[in-house]
């Protein structure tokens, strides 16, 4: 259990990390909500989850950086129904062309999964609620 | 094995993120003993535990700051008598009001765990010996 | 698998910070390579990446500094003939003798894991290509 979410986040995280907001949202429910503490409007289904995505690398591009996400300190709880609870922490670096890399956001995230019904009943996120410090 | 390390660390470490002094020190063994490099005297058992928390957490709060601790790259070995010795890093960050965040402390742990008695043979801290880098 | 190769990086990681060249270099395999991004020649066997780790070690005490290595976000695949590829992050951390810790670099890791014949069948680098974010 704790391999295969530590994993699901690894690449999660590295899709995003990638500019790949398809595969990205991929690994979200279609009913997924993604709610953050920068945004005032939660993001609802996989469509807005790629325009989202889509909005923040055009952003960080246009800054001329690059992001990273290192998530961890996972506690995991089984829930009825089959749903993962599961806290975290997520740093997210920024590196400017430069070379100079600094600390961009520390974050919690409170998440419940689900696994999927196509293929490997891969784990996929239903609910995301992300705080991030200072906001 | 990793996931019941891993998942100790990140709920003692949340909790004292989370200013539940008394929830962390529940964490150490009755007669724990916890030095830090920063530190003259070491902590003695949960009482000067709490306290430690306790005034720990007024000056990050006198200082306008979040605190979050990221622990990982564990070596866990397992000792005769049921004790588990634990090698890890922890990075603290700290986030101002004004959103900025930043590397706190780079820190190195050189911990002795044992099971408790009561409920769920959960994992505790008899023996904590922490390096804060450039101390 | 996850445990295994998390307590393989630490250790390795471990090593590197802690002055120790040789050790370090013990970990991957007698013929293997090393790639930087930040370097124009890869590091062939044992030698150079003894070499490579000392001169490192002897920069990073002329400045003053300290080092830590911080290695998560695992994606692991197990592919033909024993081998493991693996994806992995690692922020670097630098503290000065001041006492102030900063990030001092961002990079991405793709490697390919072997196992040893001698002894403990222990993990070994056998390739090893790391991108530094900025560079």
């Amino acid at each position: 259990m704790y391999a295969e979410v530590a994993g699901f986040y690894a690449r999660q995280m590295r899709r995003l990390d990638e500019g790949d907001a398809e595969g990205w949202a991929a690994t979200f429910t279609e009913d997924a909500v993604c709610r953050l503490s920068t945004r005032l409007e939660a993001m609802r289904g996989r469509e807005e989850l790629i325009a989202g995505a889509r909005a923040a690398a055009t952003a960080i591009e246009a800054a001329g950086e690059l992001r990273r996400h290192m998530t961890g300190m996972f506690e995991i709880e089984e829930r009825p129904g089959g749903f993962l609870h599961v806290r975290a922490n997520t740093i997210v670096y920024a590196t400017a062309a430069s070379g100079a890399s600094r600390v961009h956001q520390v974050c919690t995230c409170t998440d419940t999964l689900v696994r999927g019904t196509k293929g490997g009943r891969e784990l996929l996120v239903k609910d995301r609620w992300i705080v991030v410090d200072g906001t």
